[in-house]
């Protein structure tokens, strides 16, 4: 009797991972295009874990507490699909037949916001699990946080899918050292150790000893010989389940193209198996179904996912209600956080202005605003790649984040900006927090992809880039920003806001709080900048519009625009320029996408596209073209001195923007 | 009299070591900026290398077979300033009291190509490290070309001094992989394990074991418990030396700041020590000579480095003139690619060319030309980040580099981008060598510091970055450019090629390998194009200007721009609105940087800018208003489907660029 329930087990078992091998690679022969690889090779695991493991409610996929799954090597998505549809989220099989094609919710990668169930978009290697760092960091900050000794509000794991590519990329080594020092026990790795890469066997670039690598990032190393050994799986799961301390990583050794006669070779990653692979595969796995055909007690198996989760969810909302009667402040704050993710309210009057007169560096006003936000924002979080004193990302009131001091709101990421990127990614993705971390504006490059996917995906880390231009002076080209403004206002859907003053740093800050649809990027100053006097301009809250008449003229013969320190040099030429008997309008532009955002009555009327324009921005002139007739704007990489050298040598003065002025109305 | 002459040698040492550390100290405070903290604690090991290891000439920095010795740890600029001077490298003293001023030649970080004996520009962390594994697998590659078995023509070790931020990076761990992987056995890396960073002690954030990291990589690890015991240090390097098939690295526990009062704390990292903590050091070590004032002992000391070094080439010289008498050609063409730096003579008659009537990828037609100037240039060295056959970078001819194969020209990454980058500007920077490296055009996005490095120091890698845009399809927005096109335009130095067809795509390697003074990036697509009929077109030649009118008309009312895959539909709409009786012209415009360095005359003669222009392009518009009136560009991300299907949805048809030209023109 016995024997004939495991016979039954192993049965539905097998059947319901050979559904998942054929439901990839049917999809994938279906477009004509996809990765049939690695769903076969990593079904058994991947059948395990979400069957036995995963705590999730296909029918709910934003229950707060839910386990969060990252298939970090996104080119698998069939698998990813293939596992949400049979667990019984909203994902049709017509949407699996519909696979890579134009408006179907089952494109190349997984996208985050698109598919029910996808915590996050991946394909770009080594993201989804630095990314996933952060979702086990934010759910170690929100159990300190929210947990009680009696009701476990926030306790699941994250668990990761990730590849052989996953692990070469830098990030990861960043992120997992991160992860090991955090001490983030509930973030578990399968790692799906097929030796084989695009290029042919892993043997040819990648003989590391990666065990003995993550070892000595402090995480548990587990070994399952055979991926379709599911006890073996079993036994691993639980071992890391069962430590605490260690994040795990689990390397199975699994067969790319599993059962098909392209199974350990290159040729199973990247296309179709082709019809008479796949026919053959179908022979050898004993698969008698037609593509797209599951068997009824597949789904039966599969869908006890739903029943499962539903009663899980339950425990937990009988949990939050007694936490709701016992704590209900906290209910509150966590419900607005996670569920409604909304601002507290009126939270913007938390937010300083500043006085002219002084002097003040924008970084060191984003810090005075951020000592004075952070106690009316619990769900801020903060953190520098190794800069903190440099970006003024401390805020009063926060401490530093470390294993044993959980609750702590500061997070040293080390000189990592990379992983910075992603962990930022993965506290935001995660829900309940709001992430936002420093570095030099300069090294806005070395995070680059991290920030891509965050304006891909929607989401609102952000970013406090500082240093932001040859206003930096001695430490010279190497960490002078000159073409890091032109290039990411060309990434669609990040803000850059490149505040003039402390007070239009505190509306910046407002901006990228406010948002939520996408991420945004501070960029501020290193060298102190006069705060300007409103009595004669107009006031900062126009840097919500992106642009704005910063300091108008009567019948200006030209409009000046600049943004960040550079606004202060054209106030100078305007004045110099009135002597001279020619008014000229001073515009503000501190955020270009969301001055695009407004009407273009609104625009004009602020542009006046008549007139002659200039636009000076220390940075390349590279797009400029679109607002102005003439720039005053840098060409070349910049040069080490002190700043006001820089500035003057490199053309940025008051007499060159003077001059650049009458060239533009005619009068030289 | 033996006890005596020790007391004198330690004597001379220290106050050598001590006259790095105040030189050091005394140009960060007149400065009044700088790092201060890395020289005075590596002062020690980095005065032993170079005193009693480093084989170079201070007279000739460009021996071909001098040691390389990179900073990786850039801020530290001053320990190489300090070293270079005393050493005899013509860097007066006078420079080094201008340290970090407006045109003196010891900028804020190294920079090459500016000051003597700079092997590269470092400051931007993990780079320096990385792009010394280039320089450690050139020389690999370059013995096992050029030298016999009685004549040792390249055989030198790579140093580095790197920081903790170093190896906090990914790129780091990317190269360092790579680095054992290839048993880079002489590249010796000194691990200033001071303990400190930026925001504190490395506690913070740093606590993974680094050295058992380092083991898994495949590397000799090595400590040394006392940066200051010179002879703990010297069994080191011999052990390093020693060591064939391991890089090794040695990890010496230093004292930021040492001597100082602010020594073992983040604030003698990057701030000058104030006079009165400087007073306190000087005290503290002895040091009683004023700033800038180096004892002559010190100089006769260190500059015994000048005749070592003219002897040691003087040997290397006599070597030579044995090789090149015993293998003439072969010395001819080492002396050509090290010392002269030119390509072979008509090597540009092995470029291919291609009839007119085929369908192929720009990136088919890129591995065509590789095929066919392989062979006639044997600096070529290539590779890919693990997608080979995606990116058609293997050339025929070549074969895999590998620790056993060390003349094979072929080199696989595995999926790092990262490294790739640093180890194409190391390959560069030793000599000797031109190399390419393909990836995805979307991952420049993880490489982006180091093409900004080989721009900065103006080399001439070339980045092949296939899968251009849009038109790669399926794989969907994660992989699709978008924002990457502008995003490198706006970064100087760097000319970025994206040609139209097959025979364009021959140019563009012509142009990227004549390039001496800054690195190229080709831009190729991975769907098939048709060759454009060069019967009815101007010739591709038009490409090495930047930009060509392709296909002209009488009188045109318009001008159509294109560049790439967009060609085609442009030449396709200029039919469609010549059968409506509107003559357009239309301007293929593969690299805006070569059209740029045209004249004026010739730019205006090709745009004719009177006239109405419409730009095309599968990419963000951003940018394009600089010649463009209006633009078919894409200000969103792309998405998963077909490629035609993509193209279609979002706007790239014929239909739509006739529109956007017929609104330009005013006929709706």
């Amino acid at each position: 009797m016995l024997r004939s329930m495991n016979a039954d087990k192993d049965r539905i078992e097998t059947l319901s991972i050979n559904a998942i091998r054929f439901l990839a690679a049917d999809a994938v022969e279906e477009a004509k295009s996809g990765h049939p690889g690695l769903p076969m090779g990593m079904a058994a695991p991947a059948y395990l874990l979400w069957k036995e493991f995963l705590r999730h409610n296909p029918t709910d996929p934003t229950w707060p507490n839910r386990d969060r799954f990252v298939l970090s090597a996104g080119h698998g998505s069939m698998l990813l699909y293939a596992l949400l549809h049979l667990s019984g989220y909203d994902l049709p099989l017509e949407e699996l037949k519909r696979f890579r094609q134009w408006g179907s919710i089952t494109p190349g990668h997984p996208e985050y916001g698109l598919t029910p169930g996808i915590e996050m978009t991946t394909g770009p290697l080594g993201q989804g699990i630095s990314t996933a760092v952060g979702m086990a960091l934010a759910e170690v900050m929100l159990a300190a946080e929210f947990n009680r000794p009696d009701s476990g509000i926030v306790d699941h794991y994250t668990y990761v899918i990730a590849s052989d590519g996953d692990l070469m990329e830098g990030v990861s080594s960043e992120a997992s050292s991160l992860a090991g020092h955090w001490e983030l026990g509930k973030l578990i790795v399968l790692y799906d150790n097929n030796h084989i890469s695009i290029d042919g066997d892993t043997e040819l670039a990648f003989t590391e000893d990666r065990l003995a690598r993550y070892r000595a990032y402090g995480w548990q190393v587990l070994e399952v010989l055979d991926a379709n050994n599911l006890e073996a799986v079993r036994k691993a799961i639980h071992a890391a389940q069962a430590e605490a301390t260690r994040p795990s990583l689990i390397a199975v050794r699994s067969h790319i193209g599993f059962g098909s006669p392209k199974q350990d070779s290159a040729s199973a990653h990247g296309s179709p198996l082709g019809t008479k692979a796949l026919q053959a595969t179908r022979e050898k796995l004993g698969w008698i179904y037609p593509p797209f055909e599951i068997p009824e007690e597949v789904y039966r198996h599969m869908r006890g996912a739903v029943q499962r989760g539903q009663s899980l969810q339950s425990e937990w909302e009988a949990r939050f209600t007694r936490f709701t009667t016992e704590t209900p402040e906290l209910a509150e704050d966590f419900e607005r956080r996670m569920v409604r993710k909304s601002l507290p309210d009126r939270w913007e009057q938390a937010l300083p202005s500043f006085e002219a007169g002084q002097q003040m560096a924008t970084r060191s006003a984003s810090g005075a605003v951020l000592d004075a936000i952070a106690s009316v924002l619990p769900e801020l979080v903060g953190g520098s790649g190794d800069l903190t004193p440099s970006n003024n990302t401390y805020a009063k009131g926060m401490y530093d984040l470390s294993p044993t001091r959980p609750m702590g709101r500061y997070v040293h990421f080390g000189v990592r900006e990379h992983a910075m990127g992603t962990i930022l990614n993965g506290l935001y993705l995660h829900g309940g927090l709001r992430p936002y971390g420093g570095t030099f504006f300069i090294f806005s490059d070395y995070m680059r992809p991290a920030v891509r996917l965050a304006a891909l995906m929607g989401i609102a880390p952000i970013f406090v880039w500082t240093h932001d231009s040859i206003g930096l002076g001695e430490d010279g080209p190497t960490h002078q920003p000159v073409e890091q403004l032109a290039s990411l206002r060309a990434m669609p859907n990040l803000w850059m806001i490149r505040p003039a003053d402390a007070n239009e740093t505190a509306y910046a800050w407002r901006m990228a709080l406010s948002r939520t649809e996408g991420p945004s990027g501070l960029v501020l100053t290193r060298q102190k900048l006069p705060v300007v006097d409103r009595s004669e301009c107009a006031p900062a809250e126009g840097t919500l519009r992106g642009g704005y008449i910063l300091k108008d003229a009567a019948s200006p013969r030209a409009v000046i625009i600049a943004s960040g320190s550079e606004v202060q040099l054209v106030l100078a030429a305007q004045i110099q320029l009135a002597e001279q008997g020619i008014p000229v309008r001073v515009v503000s532009l501190p955020c270009w996408e969301a001055f695009e955002a407004q009407s273009a009555s609104y625009r004009n009327m602020v542009l006046l596209p008549e007139l002659p324009t200039v636009a000076v921005e220390a940075a390349s002139p590279f797009g400029w073209e679109r607002y102005a007739d003439a720039v005053v704007g840098l060409d070349r990489f910049g040069a080490s001195a002190p700043y006001k050298d820089v500035y003057s040598k490199l053309g940025f003065t008051v007499d060159a923007v003077v001059e650049q002025v009458m060239e533009a109305i005619g009068e030289e």
